[in-house]
């Protein structure tokens, strides 16, 4: 009935043919005289989704997941992994070949110094480090005695044979009407984050950055409309803009020659270099900035000043045009999630339906709006013992049937062109246990809390985040992810620099968009989790003594009614709830056609007393 | 009818007599050649409370606060000072001699940094700037072009006349029955500390640390008892205390000589320097130890290896001894605070009681209990307006009448040999306001939130601190210092490392004590704080999946039911509010003999509804 086009549902091609390459990647190592090289699933701007060509960790130990490392030596290979793919990997890797070890605690760096020995030279591809992360491969190679060694050009390229070319998605423009701020002004604000920084010019290496920067949207990588590119912006005097020419229509390059100029990627170092020779001190992205770039502004003579880069917090903090986007967007979203959640409870009772069943659903939904772009990310649909997967994404052999008794926890998104959207519901399959409402109550308080939550301006979402546990610690249960990240505006749907969570020290500032999602897991049972995004806005109290910022909830979807104990509701929250509800009614309803979803909705709306 | 021994309420010296020491300090200066000098309100190991011998600023300058920090230039001379001394420094210092600057947000340095011209030479006393200290002022005067030059003396001592002399209060033992640990199991387990840090040796800089770790107490400062020592210990073989012999007894000395060498404290430095010559690496606590010492390790050419002093943590969790004896502490500090509590309600009503009036009961009270040492702290007793003075400190002039519709707020606290307390409460005197009954009720609320909170291990207070302020922060109000502090064992009233504040990045563990102080401040109207010391415990909830603390109320007094909206309570913080009465009823009606504090302590403890 349904089918999806933005996401597939193919397992990963399986470890056991790559033993090959990893014997010619042996080979190459010795012929550049590495004892030893470290493979990052990075690219060169430490992209969340990366073009096909940087999928080198994938290619040469089969390993797909979006985050771990690979070290190979001449005896040993390992690739280092995080909890959440400790099994994924298990069955991607040829275990005769490799050893799965943790990503942190103890870090590869720990690893490596144990198995480096003294005369070893280690190789790295500093385009896929960032400076920190080089630093600590040097402060662990230095330990052991080791070298650690930069090379010019990457070794499993050389041996990678079909390696897919470099994306060449066309380039947009993000219009006035979607952007709400000219070029022109964003680079004036810009300069001034400059002149604060004290330095001679700006390395944009966060595509989103440029993305943002210049009112454009590419479309290189899944999910996210990033046009792959770099920026410099001088002091003073025009910025440079580094895109493949390939991806510009006249039309783009018009545009962006209004504020720039547009030169090749390769043209980046060279300029660098240039500016570097005449003492300039450069400022970069300590998160997003490769190794590469501080060694040759430093080899150069100029200075590279690293910090965060100015750009993410000004994107962060969206404009009244990108916020009635974003209203717009979710409005349209709602509707799709409505029909999506009457279509699940009128067809989940057959006891036919599938966890891809559900993601294609949903797709085919939000593709009748006429308005979806991608998916923000991968759906995650996890029904039963697969929802308590917390990054669980369906293939065609995980695949598990929906049954009565089940709880189905579906988290989603949407890319469109005024806004980027993120929610997830938890849907109760049949009649729940008495144990999971208690958990989905106690992660619905933590959301109200959050939604609820009035604080001063400077609050941090580290100072936020306990509010959403805290009644989950009362019963001695916790979630192991972050409650919220910062969402983008038809850009990135994790996007910094701030979020809910006790890592979280960047105040939050009105206009930035948050998501709300406390969840619990019960291995190998179920997995809740209740997902909205909020728009930090301004409040005003008689008699307070502060400015204050509250949370406006963008997600408008309903949220399960048979999975709440009222009885544990206080009058506040019960009172948020029947609001909540009411408003999800009153926006989504007039935008139904269809009788039947309209009678669902009223039911899945209606006031809990 | 009473008399306060342990704290006094003189006004301390006016500025103006002064002048004439700042030109002698400045001729001292010229005579050192050097431009100017920094004087902060330390002494070499970064103590709170310090001897008089210490208080360099006090005698400069005139200002008397507990943070402070004087740069003297050839034509210019600055107190620095935080917040809450703008106005007591303005009446203090000389202002035709200083001028007054904030102690943060900007920093000293940035004053140096545009005061300082090229070529000047600014001393300071290496021994009263811990080393991170003096590395922003070294980076302060190099962006001057000046050169920071570590003096041998203090040129304040110089002319100094009448400089009162070190302290030399009696060495008592902390015996088994208090300390619950034997210093050689102490020692023990401070040995696998220095193996954990790798180093050769560990030095105590911190005179708490050498009282923890050798179980002896002084008499050295007020309200702390502090005996002024260092420790040497090394990783291997007898451990060194640094500590004035005029102090011992022989029983003392033949108790330090048990496990440890007895020296003098200017024995340190060569030992240092001994170990040091022989490459030894030596940690050193980067909070308390002086610059010097790093710096007298360095020239010998050992390692100075700065971090935080292990014993800090081993100290702050109490063992059952400890934890035993704080509660035997808390319930007789709990009969003189009902007492105290008692005689306001009595006593106040005629309009004739001054906040003096009020230090002198309670320190009555206290001393009746014929275990009192020391008050832990100068009570602070701000009736009306000086309420809303967080640090606020009676003295004769500022001494103000209770009147009928004052809020008074008493915090205060004792030391005891088997423990250390500290308690708020605010008393109605007269009607309370509505405002007054509802921000008091915010304040409990959040009290309470703390008091009831259950937690995982690991846990650190800045993930809990928001608990203490969300219904505050929902009438847009706040309170402008941390939650809680951590809380010696018959030593420091303010103890590290663990805190409930968005600093507190340690985690809370079993043992430790904490105080739970929520308040409110209305500039020129009150003030109110509910505080109680809290004691992390383990607890278990039935289905938990995780190890979890919570809180152990220790102190027990009355909260003012006078000012409680019951109908802003949940039933759950209402039922923890008359359980707590109960528990102050069953626990201090016994210890009463008098009948009309019995009758009134049923009252103030009955439940509500």
């Amino acid at each position: 009935m349904f089918e999806a086009h933005f996401q597939t549902f193919e397992e990963p091609e399986s470890g056991v043919a790559l033993t090959a390459r990893l014997s010619a990647f042996r080979e190459e190592m010795a012929r550049r005289k590495l004892t030893g090289f470290v493979i990052p699933r990075a690219d060169q701007q430490q992209n969340e989704y990366v073009a096909r060509c940087e999928e080198r960790l994938a290619w040469l130990s089969g390993f797909t997941g979006s985050a771990g490392l690979a070290v190979v030596l001449t005896q040993e290979a390992v690739v280092f992994v995080d909890g959440r793919y400790t099994l994924q990997a298990a069955k991607q890797v040829d275990r005769k070949a490799w050893q799965i070890e943790p990503l942190a605690d103890p870090p590869p760096e720990g690893w490596l110094e144990k198995h480096l020995v003294a005369g070893d030279r280690l190789g790295f591809d500093p385009w896929l480090h960032t400076s920190a992360a080089a630093e600590r491969l040097q402060a662990a190679c230095a330990k052991a005695g080791a070298e650690l060694v930069a090379v010019d050009s990457n070794p499993v390229d050389s041996i990678w044979t079909e390696r897919p070319p470099p994306p060449l998605g066309p380039v947009t423009i993000h219009g006035l009407q979607f952007s709400g701020e000219a070029e022109a002004e964003k680079l004036g604000r810009i300069r001034l984050e400059i002149d604060k920084l004290g330095v001679d010019a700006l390395v944009l290496s966060d595509s989103h950055a440029v993305a943002w920067s210049f009112n454009i949207r590419g479309a290189d990588v899944s999910h996210t409309p990033l046009p792959l590119s770099y920026a410099l912006v001088p002091k003073d005097g025009r910025p440079t803009v580094f895109i493949d020419a390939r991806k510009l229509s006249n039309a783009t390059r018009d545009h962006l020659e209004q504020s720039a100029d547009v030169e090749e990627p390769g043209a980046l170092a060279p300029k660098l270099t240039e500016l570097a020779r005449r003492g300039a001190s450069i400022a970069l992205d300590h998160a997003t900035a490769a190794d590469a770039l501080g060694r040759l502004i430093g080899e150069a003579g100029g200075k590279a000043v690293r910090g965060n880069d100015p750009v993410s917090l000004l994107k962060a903090v969206k404009n009244t045009t990108e916020i009635e986007g974003t209203r717009t967007a979710h409005r349209r979203d709602a509707v799709a999630l409505t029909r999506f959640l009457a279509w699940i409870d009128r067809e989940a009772p057959s006891g036919r339906l599938t966890e891809i069943d559900t993601v294609e659903a949903l797709e085919t939904f939000r593709r009748q709006t006429g308005a979806l772009k991608d998916v923000s990310f991968p759906t995650i649909a996890g029904t039963g013992p697969n929802g308590a997967i917390v990054h669980y994404r369906v293939t065609r052999r995980s695949n598990r049937r929906i049954a009565p008794g089940d709880l189905l926890l579906v988290d989603s998104g949407a890319q469109y062109q005024d806004g980027t959207t993120d929610v997830t519901r938890t849907i109760a399959i049949g009649e729940p246990s008495d144990e999971m409402r208690d958990r989905f109550t106690r992660v619905l308080r933590g959301h109200i809390a959050i939604a609820r939550a009035i604080f001063p301006d400077g609050t941090t979402g580290a100072q936020l985040d306990t509010l959403a546990r805290q009644f989950l610690w009362q019963a001695g249960i916790d979630f192991e992810h972050g409650t919220g990240h910062g969402v983008g505006s038809y850009l990135s749907v994790h996007e910094g620099p701030a979020r809910i969570s006790r890592l979280g020290t960047t105040p939050l500032k009105r206009g930035m968009i948050l998501s709300n999602e406390p969840g619990y897991y019960k291995t190998d049972a179920y997995g809740i989790r209740i997902e909205n995004l909020e728009l930090v806005v301004g409040t005003e109290i008689a008699g307070a003594e502060k400015p204050l910022n509250a949370f406006e909830t963008l997600t408008l979807a309903p949220i399960d009614r048979r999975l709440i104990d009222v009885t544990m509701l206080s009058s506040a929250e019960l009172k948020w709830l029947n609001d909540y509800h009411a408003r999800v009614n009153l926006e989504v309803r007039p935008q139904l056609d269809e009788e039947a979803t309209k009678l669902w909705l009223d039911q899945a709306t209606a006031a809990l007393r």
